[in-house]
């Protein structure tokens, strides 16, 4: 039996262990929080600090495949331990890319990967020379994620909430829509796409409102995504899943905003609406199977649950019951025992034939179901 | 979070744990193999005896719910706990019924619930002065499964091989066909049923050869088995999931054959197939949450793997990447280490609206993937 590692304990390890039970393989977790969501889930949980070079490194040596849930690891050990023959998908070459929005874009510029107009900015004197980029998101380089690490400068007036240290400003894209595209690659080349996702934002609260999948968007466009997330996959040159966030701008030109090498929040609803989900795939990948079907049997919705403001401390699902009541409505909760304003705590799949039925069945979730604490 | 207990560590409860992942709860399991199917994936396993009284009882005294995987507990201890307040569904009551062939029938008997002919044997003696009753089926009152404890006496010269204890002999039903409903039943009395499964058996080998959902049966028949399986449940008067497995004679008279008070391999196919399955239907059950969606999304069959005759030893899966290539198909391992001859392994399902690939299929899979050791 293969043994295959996750660094990182969080709800992606997970649903990616929930898939693991399908196959023979023996697990290894990695994570500094023995309360995580993933610890009890594996054959083997870990306690250790993914960031460090010696803990990620002593993980890894005797296992056959070792993956990420989370880009924040130590990417010199897994560097080590893919010359010394153990199986890192997605390959650190890959994830080095990945993990610098410097790098990222400038991988995405010399292969001709559309990508919004960029400037590379080393400290805050810099980025105050840029007027004539604005408006513009400035990204830092390393450590940004969930929002955190970005900063939207519009006016010269936003220039002062920059980072003084090296980030990208991006130019910023008259977005029509956003999508995100699921990519598999298998160890032998091999790729398998998942329909594109309509990421669909609550412009009031500029948050992500919920997805629909597959996107409704002209052919023209569905290709042209499609085209672009597969080149970025095929020259990251690593298996593994991947997830190619998407800009649609208003002349409906597509650009890359990002890619994760991992599974992704966007693909969730592939669990249950797809033959093979996300997580299914990845162990494909991971154990050197055939890659699955990635055909929809029905549209589906996601809407996330995460954390109201004004609630810290130990979780409460307030109207959970009533959507369990709800027809073809998936519940999926992460286990994390306490809840705080805007934390992933769960998501909830929608499937219906109906593309109004999953908007409506996603509005009533949002105002049914709030994580709350006691 | 609830605090919810499985006796039982086997391929069922690690099946139930995959589903357990999507909800609020805190599992346990107890089970004599510290490498069982299941331990590893409960937060909290518990190594002990399911028919011990003591162990049984100090497992389940602290938990709000308890249900079993297997029917071989001891269910003193369970009604015990019952009556301290824990819920344990099945009730002690309809196990304790189940448990015992005699009971059983007499059980069908009471309730006008159509089952095939039987007399009552205390031993031998009392078996050979039966020669009247013949064909039939001398099963033991206690202890039998999968397929222990059970003897075909077609002839006279045949009740040499019955049992020398309390058993039951049943009158043969000339079978045209056996069926499996799943029905669940809430705490508050609801009930949900899954769409009838054919029971295919190679007649050459006397062997389930695969299993396919909804049955290809006529309406009548159709309405029959319904009826009949929600009628045991209701007269069983207790929440959980049950296994109705009937026989459809060459009258198409609708005969109970025998009854499981737990998710069942007859319903495997309801994790791809259904919107809600068994497993995710019995967490509803066990947590008190609304019933899920029966409804299948697409047809299905489910072959079995189990060990090959010749074979014990650490398993091996041969042919399993060629399965894995298949379309529209789904590999369940559970995860034992090693096989013996007709040792239950793992299972496929298959979807697809076409009943005539799903049968294609089932016989593609029994030719290409074997359980053998190494």
């Amino acid at each position: 039996m293969k043994k295959a590692g996750i660094l990182g304990g969080g709800q992606l390890g997970r649903m990616l262990l929930q898939a693991a039970i399908n196959y023979p393989v023996e697990t290894f977790v990695m994570e500094n929080d023995p309360a995580c969501p993933s610890a009890h889930l594996a054959n083997h949980f870990i306690k250790g600090d993914i960031s460090n070079f010696d803990e990620v490194y002593n993980f890894g040596k005797g296992l056959d495949v070792l993956t990420i849930e989370i880009e924040a690891v130590n990417e010199d050990a897994l560097e080590k331990l893919e010359a010394e023959g153990v199986k890192i998908y997605p390959r650190p070459s890959a994830l080095r890319t990945i993990k610098s929005k410097l790098l990222q874009k400038e991988f995405y510029q010399k292969n001709q990967v559309p990508t919004s107009a960029f400037v590379i900015t080393k400290n805050k004197q810099e980025l105050l020379s840029l007027r004539e980029f604005l408006p513009a998101v400035h990204k830092l380089d390393k450590g940004g994620y969930d929002g955190k690490g970005v900063q939207v400068i519009k006016k010269v007036e936003d220039l002062e909430k920059g980072f003084d240290e090296t980030a990208v400003l991006e130019k910023m894209v008259h977005i029509k829509k956003e999508l995100a595209i699921i990519i598999a690659v298998s160890e032998t080349g091999e790729t398998a796409i998942y329909p594109p996702v309509d990421m669909i934002f609550d412009q009031s609260l500029n948050l992500l409102s919920h997805q629909i999948a597959p996107a409704d968007v002209p052919e023209k466009v569905f290709w042209k995504a499609e085209a672009i997330a597969l080149r970025v996959v095929k020259e990251l040159k690593s298996p593994g899943i991947f997830a190619v966030e998407l800009f649609v701008d208003i002349d409906d030109n597509v650009l890359v905003n990002e890619t994760a090498p991992r599974v992704h929040n966007s693909g969730h609803h592939t669990i249950e609406a797809c033959y093979s989900s996300q997580f299914d795939m990845l162990w494909r990948i991971l154990l050197g199977y055939p890659l699955g079907n990635t055909d929809q049997l029905l549209p589906a919705a996601i809407v996330n649950l995460v954390g109201e403001n004004n609630f810290t401390g130990p979780v409460l699902y307030e109207g959970l019951e009533k959507v369990l009541a709800m027809d073809n409505v998936f519940v999926h909760i992460y286990g994390k025992t306490t809840t705080k304003p805007g934390r992933k705590m769960g998501h909830v799949t929608i499937l219906s034939s109906e593309k109004q039925e999953l908007v409506h069945k996603a509005n009533q979730i949002k105002h049914t179901l709030y994580v709350k604490s006691a």
